[in-house]
């Protein structure tokens, strides 16, 4: 049914096999679900999908979006305490916005690149404000490589929150006190080599 | 052209959209890319597809596990040398395979749980190898926490990876010195929350 109406030149297996998988590796760096797809899933018209997104990535860019409305204002809005104490309330407060929605935290974390440019736009662009943030608030130096260790540690909290959301242990507060033992260790072991 | 026959209910507008919402993001969590998709790509005919694979699960496995073929073996093989010479020869390695075959490996690392349960699996067989060969060489406990710090050094691993190919810095010997460091470092930390 896909048929290319042009010849198509004879192959040996192994380089045909080749070319199969290397399709398929390139496609799925970039494929969208199609309209299909979804409203099968969903058990809808296609005139009532495009009654309400364009397409599915637009599906997508708003679900993320709303996803993560707030969360980067609320991830960076001006504490009191020490130090210590803002990274626990932060942390604190990004792992009751995941609890309250684990599906999709789950979906767009692990999917992210695969389902859009935008909502892979959307996770970097909360890893870069808490970076930013810490930055800023820890007066740290701005090097390539602590920005490498802080893209790092969101990678980190990332993983964890995973596998917290999928083992439900340790207990929140614990995972909490353990992200903030990660950042010193890591941030120090590269201002170790950096200075 | 998906048309469902049984009739649909009537929803208000915000639970309608939220239905599409949810059923995409449920999609999106297992969808396998579709032999048209492959086909299509590759300007092959389906019938040579189906020669080659018999679906498009196949063709990931196939095709991750023979990139990673050998990498486990080669990660874990005996060494010699102090630990720290081990773990920087083993990195050494690691980022020596993924040079050569740089596109798999970004496809592999960022769309793992997208692609297949197969490919997803197979990330977590190098990361659980190369977990369990570093607590055995290094004398390590048996603890949830300590498993856990060494899940997110491979993470940080993969991400570390995936910018240096994105940026060509710091060089690689930089880098592995680096993933040593915060190896260290990240254990360190946990070790003296743990005791």
């Amino acid at each position: 049914m896909t048929r290319s109406s042009r010849p198509r030149r004879r192959l040996p297996p192994a380089q045909r096999r080749r070319q199969l998988i290397e399709a398929a590796v390139e496609l799925y760096g970039r494929r969208p679900l199609s309209v299909d797809d979804i409203t099968e899933a969903a058990d809808v018209s296609r005139a009532l999908f495009y009654r309400y997104f364009a397409n599915p990535a637009e599906l997508f860019a708003t679900a993320s979006r709303s996803a993560i409305d707030g969360l980067v204002g609320r991830l960076t809005a001006p504490r009191e305490g020490t130090p210590d104490e803002q990274l626990r309330a932060g942390l604190t407060e990004f792992l009751d916005f995941v609890a309250e929605r684990p599906a999709a935290y789950v979906a767009v974390i692990r999917n992210s690149s695969a389902i859009s440019a935008e909502t892979g736009g959307l996770v970097n662009e909360v890893r870069d404000a808490v970076i930013a943030m810490i930055k800023q608030r820890a007066s740290l130096p701005d090097t390539p490589m602590l920005d490498l260790t802080l893209w790092c540690w969101t990678a980190v909290t990332e993983e964890a929150t995973l596998r917290w959301l999928n083992r439900g242990e340790p207990d929140q507060a614990e995972l909490v006190t353990w992200l903030i033992g990660q950042l010193y260790a890591m941030v120090t072991a590269t201002l170790k080599i950096v200075s």
